[in-house]
Parts: structure tokens; C-alpha cells; sequence
């Protein structure tokens, strides 16, 4: 079967490789799955250019957290499973006896990821697909939906109906908050440096689109638009070039959910501006099986369908991370195996 | 001025007077209302026919809680509000010192309340009308919306999609919660014993309804549509007559607003059923002014418009009381001033 | 190894048995356990009378859920322990894989309890025993303190320092909430039928004791004593035959555990009182490994000692037993194994 | 009367002023205060050196946010107080409509504040005193108990019995925080750069005292100390100089109360090593009138005294606040007036 393959070192796309492999097999408690499509998320991209947490590639790692597939066989014990099911991986992988000496780990960097034909998991590492959506759409949820989904609905009070929602950018977790807060009722306001941008999350439910290229006071702007009210949940993507901006912007007793670092380390990003405002910080990395399960629940309510930019076929899997390192896209880029 | 009175140990419709009284003067931090419209709570029914908590009404008292107006002119003092303004009494009114000795006490008995051309509230007891709202529409929300959203977003964890939430019956705060659910991006299932209201109910959203009469196991039947799943989120009106089966109906972790006795006083209510699921019981009496400041952003956002049954005029004030006794109603039944 | 039974059809404690049962051992991811001592609970009473849920015992059973011992020795794949370590059992066992169709059981009923000198458990179904804690003083904890601590800090807000917390009566779980809930800082209230006991629970760090017999009012003795306040929490484990009067000594926004059946199924139960008070009831069913062991860092830190009304040794099993049902005692009965 | 004077454009201890000023008269609904002590917090500091939000004083101002005192009269309308009770301010005043255009005020800046003989202020703005404390005790507890018990028991989760709790130095605010983190049954960790005071604040109920000075790396101190567990909760008044080791000394889901800046501007303050903790961190501006009475209650059930460092008498409050400047002090500087 064909892999795609981060090389030991790796710093480019140039780099990437799709190999052979043998076809793995199930253990006990584990499922082998057929992959039918994979999602590119900024960490993809970071393990690639050797950018990610601690350097490059170790060893020659299969990449992407993040696909869908569906089950070709199960091992013995398995309960939740059968041949046929359609399945999603949770990004951090919980080995099935839960032993402190075996934390949860993500797949595609250290654990081998979803860019395989064929994958094998623990059966609790996995949850159902939504009925309503194909592989290409399921495929987007690993980490960026679920991540939107913690942001907003996990991490202190949840986010009701008529909450402002500031999303920064059009990348695949602020596409999702963009989706999940209308859902929830939210008015949401969108930023982007780019005005069709703008108008795809107006056409997606945004009330607002501020273009921080035009407008880098953007977040006067939110506070304008807002009555001076400002925003109850900010989804924080950017990190450092933001976060002094997001401070601003945030609404009394308002909360922002720390995601990214999307603009590098330099900025200012004392938080003492949250003091007067009585508000919320909180750090968010991607969310547990409990977390998916209910995003689940409400894409299947809602009839959520991910945003997807463009699928490539596998063999064009180095076009397709040229696309997500361009950040010319919205919402999601896909791979099809 | 004309106000409708329920004389003293009223015991029926037939005794409610349209009385001319005098014009009110607001005092200091007071504010002068031209009521233009008023709607009906069960509530209001039970003070009417002597059933309210303590009995029959010991004093002339003008009627209802509910209404909604524009300020005529404010007293010494008043910073909020100025002449024109659109303007809804919070239920419960503080007066303006907040002191021990005098708590917030509500509209319609034992204050007098909003059923009368002219009003006077303390500014603090006041809040602002949605722009998209007729007063007809806002004269709905004090009670019957608040009460909704608080069982919904401010008891425990708030609503959020993909929930389940049953309503009970068709009243205004069924509908209202209906209505807020979805806007929340929750799953609806609604009870009635008609299959007409069960029509307009899924009309505004509901995913399910299920007729109680015709399927007296209503719990059976919630767990049966929602995979065994159960409500997320119940919202009971009903009281003695419903609380068991409720108590059946819930999911693991779910709560139950706790409402009503619309049911009377007869029935189970024995709550150890909620002992296995780690369900919770929450007790809500309308709410404060935070509550409803939050429910008119929820309503302005999602653009939610109060269900009104029938519209009366003044001077159809006992017709009005009438149909409501009736239950032949669904949502709010409002009389215009 | 010896076992005690409660055998088929168990309706007194004249028929319970102490058996000769081979030695058990531990399969891949199982612990074999020297099981060191055992507690009793109200539970494991309704066990051997054939009065809970669902009736008599339908199989020659392993008795008690509550116990604490040391490894002997350890199945494959285990990486929690090692022989020699000492812990005590989780109520509610869950299998490894945490397959939805084999979710978590408590021991003692249905599946074999702790009333045996060696046990097989999961790795995952212990905890280790806080180290100032003896055998006997452990075996008191799996149900008994983590349902107070779930009562108590998991349930709704948990309890703050100057926080009223009423406890009812001196059995197990609410000689734990006293002292859970006096390490805390909370004022604690206790009521019981006998003057003695409320002497050793004054001892024990309650500011208040009402004794219920020559004092049948006792809501309002608890209002009084807080001046009007009334108490921001109560662990009930009464039920029906006391919870109209836990209604009424709720404070206004507090909450009430609801745990237990002593009083048996006649009262009234009807729960409208908190609506006006905007309480909260909360159905608790002991817990899980993560309250546990919470649990057990709060006994360590605060030093906190279970307090053993009695120890037996393993043959006067059917004496501990007697004396449990006579309700003579304060805190817990332990036999030594 | 006297009153304590801040003078425009102040920036230094030696240009306050003791002066002689009118009595003040209660209008209505306003009480008037005999003042029996004041208490020093950082912010006062920083009034008098010009370096508060904004800079330097532009009015003479009477100092001090934090006091006690006794009723001497009250206006027209005053339901809560008597002559002769004994109450504190809050440190936000709330005037009493609590009218949209009228926002909470600090006192001692930007309001006149309690450093006068004599005091008006609107009787929403004041609460009991106590019994157990004397006016210098009760005086500490405005600013700086307020804030320790907001950040432990207001913001995110309370702290409870067995939580890790981190206090940086020995200020008003960092011992109130111990003192209440351990009637709430936690185990407190203290840092200092005097064994000295270590030895005072393990005297006072900390388990441990780390030296920042002879190690510098505290938070890997901290991380050993709890066996790798980390903080549950840090009580953060250091701020940028701070703040990077306090990320790293918190415990997985563990929250940080930010509070102060006491280290000034520079430092590493990226927040993201929250992300992969899951911690929060909460911006705390000392707290409301709810907040305020919880704690009073909290104090009187668990008889905590306020630690004085040192009481002075009026006309040696040069001399008070070149203690206070000169760091060499624990928990509070007193002036009786």
C-alpha cells in the first residue's frame, strides 16, 4: 500500500515522498482501516518544513493527523467495530488500557498519522462519521473542527445564542468556529486580509468581515461594530502578531481560546489587559473522544458540511501542501486516497 | 387612565373590572410608561381565579406581569431611559437601592402590574425592547421568555448544538424554549395532546412531537427517537403530572428545569430516578435583569419572533382570560392597550 | 482462600457464608489482591435482606464493595503496579477497552465484591491508598467518602470555606461530608435521633447538632441557627422521609445530593420548593477514578482519618452485620480479613 | 478633620500631606463613616509615586482604598445601616441606581478614599464588619482578600481540599491567598526571597517555602515538590517578570488568578505554554459585593486573622509608607486613625 512519507529531516514539501509499505495488520483491541481522504492542517505544514515543536523528523514518519476511512478488518476483543463502519481518528491516540505510563499521543508527529492507504488504530481511538458527510467532508474534523468545537463550547461557559464570536482568518479552525458559533446562534464577526475572503464568510453566516489589511485597527473595529460591547469568545489562532489586539477586543468577562501561533513568536502578548476586563484565557490543544462525540451530535443536528477549498488526488499530495503553505485557500484542503 | 383590576378574593373571570383610575407621577428614578401592550401567563389565570400561592387577592390590584410600553417621562435622577423609548419591566422589580429590606418582588401581585394605560417603574426595573419587536411581540417576553432561557442557558451547563431538549405542552414558555433550542442549534422534541399544535410546533422546529394522549409512554418514546440517548435538557412546565416520566426521559448528565404545576399537585414525584443518570433538578423562578439582557441580544441576532395566538383588545380583556383557561392556545395570548 | 457469600435467594443475615473458593488469578491487564480489610454500607445491608434494586440475590455471590489490600501480583501488560503496592478498589469497574457494551458495574452487586482474602480486579479498577491511612481506615473510602466528596465538590459549585453544609444523620457517607466538608472551612450542621452521636459529631468539627426526635422541625432549627440563611449545601441520604424538610433548610441558589433511601419510599417528595429558593437537587451515584482520587490528595493533605466505629475479624462477619443493621454506630464497620 | 492627602501631580512619599478638611454630611441614601484604620496595598504605592493607570494624581485626592469604620449617621433612605455598626467599604463603589452612565469607581483613585477621619459613602458601597476582627484587622481586607478570594474561589473552578495552591511572596494579597487556600483544605507552596519570611508563611500553614533567590528556577522547585503535579491554582501578583515560570509551574487543567505587575513591564510573557497544560488564566480585578460577603463569611466560620505586619498611627503615615516601599514587610501595613 502507498504512504505518504516525512523523511528524517525533512524542511520542504520537495522533500515529501509516497512509498510502499506493507499492509499493517490488527493486533487485539485494534482495527485496521481503509483511508479514503486525509485533511492538511498548519501543523502538517510545521512537520514538514521541520518547524514543529522540537525540530524535524526524527525517523521517516507516515504524515497528517487527520482523515477518515472506512473498517476493513477488526482484532480480537473488539467491540465497538465491525467491517463496513465508517470512521474518524482522534487526534491524540489513547493507548486502550489508559496506563499512566501510555499518554495519549497525536498522530502524524510523534505517532505514524492517517497518509496511508491502509492505517490500524485502537478501537477507542476512533469515532463514527456523521451520516450526512462523504470522507473528503469527515476528514476535516480530526483537529481543526474539534478544536473549534473545545474553543467555543468546552472551555468555560459555553457559547450561547446572541454571543459575539470573533474568528481571526479563514484557515480550517476558524472556518469551523465560523460554522459551529452560527449554530450556536453567535453573531459572528470574521477577519481576513483578503475582501473575497471577506465575502465567503459573510455567504458562510458571518455578520462582519474586517479586513486587517485595510483596517489594522481591527480591534477598534470590533468594538465599533459591536456597540462597544466587544467580543464574548474570541477563537485565537494567531498567537503573538494578535494576541495585544484580541485583548482589546474582548468583551467584559469575555473568554479567549489560545490556539495558535500562526504569526510567529514576536508581538505583544502581556496579558494584563485582561485584568480590568475580568476575562478568560485559556489554552486549547485539539479536545478528547467525549469533545468529538458531542461536536458530532451537533454537525448531524445542524447538517453542518465542512468547507473544503479543493481535493487533490494522493499522487498530487505536494500540490496540494504548496496550496496550504500559499494560505491562498478557505476552510479545508483535502487529499483523496 | 383605564387599568384592569382583580378585586379583592377574586375568584373568576367574570369579576375582572376595567376600572378608570388616576394618572401615575414617577418619583424620583421613576420612569412613566404608556403600556401598549400586555400578554397572558398561567400565572396570571391562577391569581385571577384565586389558585396564586396564598390565595385569593387581598387587595383591588391591577393585573398581569407581562407587558410592554414607551417611556411617557422620567423622574428626578433617571440616567437610563428618555421620553420615546421602547421599553419591557423585568418580572421581578429591585428598587433602585437594592437594600435587605426591600426585595425584588414581582409584577401583577403582590405589586400591582401591567395591565393599565399608564405605569410607573423604577428605572432599573426596565429594559430595552429588540428593534424588530412590534409591543405586541414584546410584551411576551418578560415571563414566559426569560423563564425559558434561564432553564435553558443559566441553569448548569447552557444549551449547546446537538443537545436534546424536550419541551412539555404548547404554553408560551414551551415555545419560547422551542424557539431558543434551535436558535441554540439544539434537537427539539415536543409533547402535546393535540396533533394539530404537534404540526405547528415541528413548523417552528421542532424535530419530533409526540402526542401524549395517544402515546401515554411519552418517556419510552423520547428514548426510542433519541437512540437511547434521552433529553439533554428537559424543560418542565407540568409539574407532579409529568416529573416521573421526565425523570425517565432524561439522558445520562441531563438536567431538568423545574417550572411549573400546570399538571396540579397529584402525581410522583419521587426524584431517586435521577440518582443513576447524575441527572440535576434546577429550580427556576423567572429571572433577573442579566438574564433578560442576554435573552434580547439572543433574540436580536437570531431574529426570533414571539408565537402570539391572537392578539385582543382592551376591552376584550375577559375573552382574552378566557381562551386561556381554555388551553385552546398556542404560544401567547396578548391583549393590546 | 476464604469468601463471604450471600447466597441465592439471600433474604437475612443468618444466611450468609463464609466458603472455602480456589485461589483466583490474574488474567492480561488484572491484579490478584490480598484484600486486607472490608466496609460496610447501607448497600451491601440491602444486598443480604433481598431488598435492592431488583430483589434478592439471583447467584451465590462475593459480598461488599468496599475494601483495601496489596498487590500480590500482577497479569500481562500491566504498568500501573507492582506487588506490594496498597490500593483499594473503584466502586464501579470499568473493563479495559471501555467498550460501550461493557460499561462500568459496581462490585458486590452484580459482579463479585471485596468480601474474599484475594480478589482479582483490572488495573484500571484501583487507586492507590494514601499513605497515612491503614488497611481498615482505606476500606471505609470507595463508596462511602467518594460519594460525600461527589455530594460535595463535584455536584454543581463545590463547597467554599464559610459555606452551611447540613448532613443527616452519622452513617458513613455523612460523617465523611462533615469531615470532607470541615476541611473545606464549611460550617456543618448535623442532625441525628440520639444526643450521644451528635456529641461525637461536634467533636468531629460540627458547629451545630439538632437531634430530630426531640426537635421534629429541624428545617427550621437550621434556619435559625444560620440566621435565615439556611444551608448552601445538604448531602441527603434520606430520601422521602426527610427531603420536604431539606427543601425547606436549602439556602437561596443551594444545592442538595441526593443519595440515598434510609428513610424508605413514603414522604413527600415533591420538589416545587426550590423553585423559589432557585436550588438545585442532584442526583449522586457514588463516583469515578478521577473524584477518587481527588479524593484521596484531599485526605492526605488534610490529614484526614476515617472514623471506625467498630473492627471485626473475618469469622464475626455475620456480628458486623448485625450491628450495621441496628444503626448503632457512628462513621463505618469494618471487618479485617 | 483630618484627611490623608495625595496632592496633584504627587510623586513621592514626602509630598503627601496630612490636612484639615470639613466634615462630610450624608445625602440621601449615603451613610457617614468614623474611620478607625486604613491599610496599604502596591496600588496606593503606586498613587503616591505617580505611577498608577495614567499617572500622576491630576487633583488633590484623599489616599487609600481600604478601611474600617464605624457609623456615625446616615441620609434619607439608608435601609441597611445603623449608627454604631462596623462596616468596610467596597473597593469599587456602586452608586446606587446603578445607572449604565454611572460605572463602579475604585476609591483612592480615581474616588476620594478612606484615609480621612471622617467618610460618605452611598450605604450600597459599605458591608459588615466581621465580629471576631478589630478595625486594623478588618481594615486589610478590602483590596487585598477580596482579590485572593476571587482568584481562588470566583474565577473557573474554586479551589478545593487536596488542590495545589501557589503564592508568590509575602504582600497583602499572596498571604490572604494562603490563609484562605488552607481553610479550604490545599496545600500551599510560598515563594519568597527571604528564608525569613518563608519561615513566618510556613508558620502561617504553607507546606513548603521555596527561595526564589537561592533557586532561581522555583517553578522546576515546584514541579518536584508536587511529585510532578504542578499548581492547581497560582496566585499570580508578580506579573511579567513572573509570569513565564508560573506557566510552567501549573498543573495540567490547573487556572492562574492574574492580579498584580509587582515585577514591572519587562519579561516573557507568551501565554502558550497554557495550550498544552489546558490551563486558564483569569484576569482578577479585586471583586464585588458578593464576592466580598462569601469571604466574611469564610473568615468567620474559619476565625482567620489578618496578618499585620506593623500598625501605625495617623501622623506617622509617611513612615507606614516608606515600609511598605521598602518591601520589608509581611501581609499588611496598618494606620489607625
Amino acid at each position: 500500500m502507498r504512504a505518504l512519507i516525512v523523511p528524517t529531516g525533512c524542511s520542504g514539501i520537495d522533500e515529501l515522498r509516497i512509498e510502499q509499505r506493507p499492509e499493517p495488520k490488527p493486533g487485539p483491541l485494534q482495527v485496521l482501516l481503509r483511508v479514503r481522504a486525509v485533511s492538511l492542517n498548519y501543523r502538517d505544514q510545521a512537520v514538514v518544513t521541520g518547524n514543529y515543536f522540537g525540530g524535524k523528523a526524527s525517523r521517516d514518519m507516515i504524515l497528517l493527523s487527520d482523515g477518515a476511512g472506512e473498517v476493513l478488518a477488526v482484532g480480537d476483543g473488539v467491540t465497538r467495530w465491525r467491517p463496513g463502519d465508517r470512521v474518524m481518528p482522534i487526534f491524540s491516540q489513547v493507548p486502550p488500557a489508559g496506563s499512566p505510563g501510555a499518554p495519549a499521543l497525536p498522530l502524524g508527529s510523534p505517532l505514524d498519522g492517517m497518509g496511508a492507504e491502509q492505517v490500524v488504530c485502537y478501537e477507542d481511538g476512533l469515532v463514527a462519521i456523521p451520516e450526512h458527510l462523504s470522507f473528503e467532508e469527515a476528514a476535516c474534523l480530526p483537529c481543526a473542527a474539534v478544536t473549534a468545537w473545545h474553543a467555543l463550547m468546552c472551555a468555560g461557559r459555553p457559547v450561547i445564542p446572541g454571543d459575539v464570536v470573533l474568528v481571526l482568518g479563514s484557515g480550517g479552525v476558524s472556518v469551523f468556529a465560523l460554522q459551529l458559533a452560527r449554530a450556536a446562534g453567535a453573531q459572528v464577526i470574521a477577519t481576513s486580509s483578503s475582501d473575497d475572503k471577506l465575502t465567503r464568510l459573510t455567504a458562510l453566516g458571518a455578520a462582519a468581515g474586517i479586513n486587517y489589511r485595510t483596517t489594522p485597527d481591527w480591534d477598534a473595529e470590533v468594538m465599533r461594530l459591536t456597540g462597544n460591547h466587544g467580543a464574548d469568545c474570541i477563537v485565537e489562532v494567531g498567537g503573538a502578531g494578535t494576541l495585544a489586539r484580541s485583548f482589546r477586543s474582548l468583551a467584559h468577562g469575555g473568554k479567549i481560546g489560545l490556539i495558535g501561533v500562526l504569526t510567529g513568536p514576536a508581538g505583544d502578548t502581556n496579558p494584563h489587559a485582561i485584568m480590568l476586563k475580568g476575562g478568560t484565557l485559556h489554552g486549547i490543544f485539539v479536545g478528547n473522544r467525549e469533545m468529538f462525540e458531542r461536536l458530532n451530535r451537533a454537525i448531524s443536528v445542524n447538517r453542518i458540511r465542512p468547507v473544503i477549498d479543493r481535493v487533490y488526488e494522493f499522487d498530487q499530495a505536494h500540490a496540494a501542501f504548496r496550496q496550504h503553505v500559499s494560505g491562498n485557500f478557505i476552510g479545508k484542503v483535502v487529499i483523496r486516497l
